[in-house]
């Protein structure tokens, strides 16, 4: 069902991450969907664990999201429990017994509460998951808990990913060193069925859950938030960060406090690394595709121009035929919506001006453009020319690939 | 450079046009971009007629089409000339030239004012077109105008169409009969740098030019704003209604009259079955595919749901793949972001109930589903179950031919 063939976008070197403090994980295979590969994946905290999350913005959401929406509430976490090969989406109130089947199940298990319990499934929308399916293996799973089964960890939630997505970082917190461990799957909408793009971080750091929450919420704008592969949204989206507080520092309330601002840089580029993980193994990506709009009317304006830009399939498909095809980008800019100006604006790819006073450049020589096409990472800058509003957004070509993964039968 | 396998869409049988009276068409060679193949289209019409139109809201129209939206104000018009092969889009000041000489020459071979000469021009984006090219063609092919040239007229407009799109009507205006003729061309936002849908539509009914704009504003809700092949919006659209007046009417002032009832049918057929056809002839397309929303909440709702669902790539490649994948219309319906109750959703697919109370219809059997997404004609329907709010949208599949077409190099 996941496609063998790995993008070759794929990284050359995988991140080993740490053990952090705090935090011990562990596979299992449940057969849910797939043979012969682990499909659970649990991670437990030790007490005290503070969590922030942000979900999709679906109206058909999944079960596993609201059930999380509701446990955020109490802001604590002991557990994050992940299967794939099923998404519990459209499953109705079958989904529910499901999930909660799974939260009573570890709660009794870790003698935690019920709300300190996070669930997430990816996988084949409207197919009902048994409820005992997880339940059954949980106390053969949890005899396996490892501070060191990070990578086993990333696999165990893969669908259609071709790579698994792990990221590290350090930062400090006052005098404090802390660290921060994520991974991550998606590969588009994904294919036969399977949805969903999710995502799980942890740190050692101790930092209050309105803090967590903010804070989440901020990076997601500026990394998850900006990137497509098909512009489709998947009923599960989830991005989850736990906190441990085994570092020691002095608990973090403020979320815009100054001593903390290390920890946001490392929050940040964690989650844009994980997030462009995410668009490098894109179903079907040849190539790796970064959209700057700079001189919107506001910074909304310039994202919804970088987006019109990276959600056409005929840009998407110009940049697969590795075709210099600036004429479809003027085409996007112009179906965005947003102030532009025609003889003012400028585009330019691989660093290349191609395009002033409402026409190409005078004596446009294509051929380094055409060079620029041909790499695995392409890039593409337009200024409107009305305002200073900035925007970057990332995504990738479609391709042959795409509709193979995505147009093939399901059985 | 176009496609040279007909769509499988192709209908059986294409209808002959009659004469319009106070219509002459011609075409001609200008070598614009396409060798051995008919670029250029000239229709010209009897003094007395009025016009109206809409265009693309692309914010980076062509230099015709702001011709067009000038020109229109006086109403009246004595000529439209179309060529393909250069779509005079993006082409900056340069643009503005080539219109107004092609405009000229047009003007003063007929004897007519500036504003009553219509253009438009389909094709690459970004080069530059010689204001010679049409004026040094204009008198070889005013030569052969002919009441007859309705087919030929319907090709020579074409880009990456694989078949000329046309379609004819009758009705009665009072106890006069009228005859209505219309042409088309478009097929995607289309292949290498090719842009665009046209359509121009004839009649003899006397008709002013405010009911006109009226009249054709409101059909094209009703037709071409009804379709999607991509997503993408072309830099040229352009709809344009002549009224020659040469039945005989008592000419119509009141878009709204009763007597006009018959003519408002007329049309809104005449378009809807144009722009069905672009659908029919969609870059790659294998599948005609209508989708319909009920129970939303007002009409712009379901409009934005069911292009949610028509323009999501992974609905489109389900249906390429002939793969009865609901899940992924939950998904579309999901990010429209209009109200919708996943406990209430109904989907249908051929006529078949698929899923009720937020799963699947229980005891499904998805062989008559499996066996309706292997014809060419798929029917989707959706009931948000919120309202009374209804929409019909068409579009096609999303197959390797789309890639194909879009993802080749242009040279």
């Amino acid at each position: 069902m996941s496609s063998p063939v790995p993008s070759p976008l794929t990284p050359e070197v995988f991140p080993e991450l740490p053990p952090i403090a705090g935090v011990t994980l562990a596979v299992g295979q449940c057969g849910i969907r797939y043979q012969d590969r682990t499909d659970l994946m649990v991670a437990v905290l030790e007490p005290g664990t503070t969590v922030g999350g942000v979900f999709t913005r679906s109206l058909t959401a999944s079960a596993p999201v609201e059930w999380c929406r509701r446990a955020l509430d109490g802001g604590r976490a002991r557990a994050v429990v992940v299967n794939s090969g099923n998404s519990n989406a459209f499953t109705g109130r079958q989904g529910e017994i499901t999930v909660a089947a799974t939260v009573d199940a570890v709660a009794e298990r870790l003698g935690c509460a019920r709300e300190e319990v996070f669930v997430a499934s990816t996988g084949v929308i409207g197919q009902p998951m048994p409820p005992s399916i997880i339940p059954d293996h949980l106390a053969t799973v949890l005899a396996g808990l490892d501070a060191g089964a990070w990578s086993e960890a990333a696999r165990a939630i893969m669908t259609t990913d071709t790579f698994p997505k792990m990221a590290t970082r350090q930062a400090m917190i006052g005098d404090t060193p802390v660290t921060l461990n994520g991974f991550a799957k998606g590969s588009g909408m994904i294919a036969p069925d399977m949805a969903t793009m999710l995502a799980f971080i942890f740190t050692d750091a101790a930092i209050e859950s309105a803090a967590l929450k903010q804070l989440i919420a901020e990076s997601n704008q500026r990394s998850f938030n900006c990137i497509t592969v098909d512009g489709d949204t998947s009923t599960s989206d989830t991005v989850l960060l736990f906190a441990t507080g085994k570092a020691g520092n002095k608990p973090v309330a403020n979320a815009n406090a100054r001593r903390f601002e290390d920890f946001r840089r490392a929050l940040d580029e964690l989650m844009l690394e994980l997030a462009q993980l995410i668009v490098r193994d894109g179903e079907g990506a040849g190539k790796f595709v970064t959209i700057t709009v700079t001189g919107a009317d506001g910074r909304k304006a310039a994202r919804r121009v970088a987006f019109a830009i990276a959600n056409s399939p005929l840009v998407k498909t110009a940049i697969a035929g590795e075709d210099a095809n600036w004429g479809r980008i003027v085409m996007a800019v112009g179906k965005a919506g947003e102030r532009a100006d025609r003889d003012r604006l400028m585009i330019f790819i691989g660093g290349i001006q191609v395009t002033a006073a409402g026409a190409a450049v005078p004596g446009y020589d294509e051929a380094p453009v055409a060079a620029h096409m041909k790499g695995r990472e392409i890039e593409i800058r337009v200024d409107l020319g009305v305002g200073q509003g900035e925007a970057t957004v990332w995504t990738c070509d479609l391709t042959h690939g795409y509709i193979d993964i995505n147009g093939s039968y399901r059985s």
